[in-house]
């Protein structure tokens, strides 16, 4: 690099990982080995590798694959957050992503060493600006839960009414009434029943299981009105 | 650089920057001078300049002064495109920016040479992804509006509520009932009364003069419920 190169920005992807665990949500953090601030415990991120990365999105889930051993989650950009004081190496940028899991798809965490969940209320202090993005996962997300699909990415495979209300009001942190949100699950349009999948309620009437529509794995159904 | 350096990424901003005129939205290109695509309307953009850009904010604030003549237009950001694919140049990050202006701030346009406003549904063929770009602004702009005080950023100053309410309509193409429009932007709390603002309606009462409560001029008033 000649003397007279601009200085060069280094390229990160960061996510903040959401996922539902006794009925809280909380967030993926892992353990830096490396410095800055190896061993701070941080949201998972890594370098952009122009060599490998078909794009932000597709480095933001090699990272997620080797750091957390997660396949294909739920994606979505958040923001991306720059400038000189962010990180001590110099001038960066972030592009901050929000995945959303189901807690099964963690693979029964946490055997994996240096990862663990926190929950969203009980942060330890993060390392760079990584609290602003967790804010920013936790705004967007609770907003788009009012009129979208989104928190169905952290149900499983396939779920009843009942548990999709209670991922919903986890999510929204209030009680939701139930008429009206099974109107807007018929609005979305984006469940269809298990063909034969019915779960035994105790004291209730056998419940119907269903799944996220196959359009809607990767696409966020909306509504134009809120719950 | 090394043999073995990876390869260096590209990082860019790009604005969409949206004004009204003749009560249509706009959007500002300018002529490329240089190559790729050297000649061809495209957005403003240009690097970042770690050296002298406290974010890549800033860095979309001096593209537009340099390029525009624009002082501290309202500037949020949109998304990042990313990839090998869209820049001939190699791996690239381009941060998109969403302003939005009134007409007066162009500073009658257009006398500077190579800048020119086009009707969203009218744009010529764009290079990069820059139609991309233009497609989630618009998409950002029309679903803000309905619950936030994003619009009023198109209009001069100080307006009457029915100036607003026709800035509204235009962007999200659609009537609005009046009693419904008043009560929305009583709820968002961004107006203030011009002290002894008045203006002569024609066939009309004199009309009262507003214009954005200091607190909102960075900042969006948000409704939880759209118009």
């Amino acid at each position: 690099m000649s003397a007279n190169a601009p200085p060069a920005i280094i390229c990160t992807v960061d996510t903040v990982l959401l996922t539902l665990q006794g009925g809280a949500l909380h967030v993926l953090l892992v353990r830096r080995d490396k410095a800055p601030y190896a061993g701070a415990w941080a949201l998972p991120g890594g370098y952009i590798h122009a060599q490998d990365d078909a794009d932000t999105q597709a480095s933001a889930a090699r990272v997620l694959r080797d750091k957390a051993g997660l396949q294909s989650p739920y994606l979505e950009q958040l923001a991306t957050f720059s400038g000189l004081a962010r990180d001590p190496r110099g001038w960066s940028l972030a592009v901050a992503y929000c995945a959303l899991v189901p807690l099964e798809a963690l693979g029964g965490l946490p055997p994996r060493q240096g990862v663990k969940l926190v929950p969203v209320d009980a942060l330890p202090s993060l390392p760079f600006d990584h609290r602003a993005m967790v804010d920013a996962a936790l705004a967007r997300v609770r907003s788009k839960s009012l009129y979208s699909s989104l928190p169905v990415h952290l149900c499983g495979e396939s779920f009843t009414l009942p548990q999709l209300q209670t991922v919903y009001e986890a999510v929204l942190g209030e009680a939701i009434n139930k008429v009206s949100f099974r109107r807007k699950m018929e609005e979305l349009g984006m469940l269809e029943p298990v063909p034969g999948g019915m779960v035994q309620g105790g004291a209730h009437r056998p419940a119907q299981l269903y799944r996220l529509r196959p359009a809607f794995r990767r696409t966020l159904a909306l509504s134009a009105r809120g719950l």
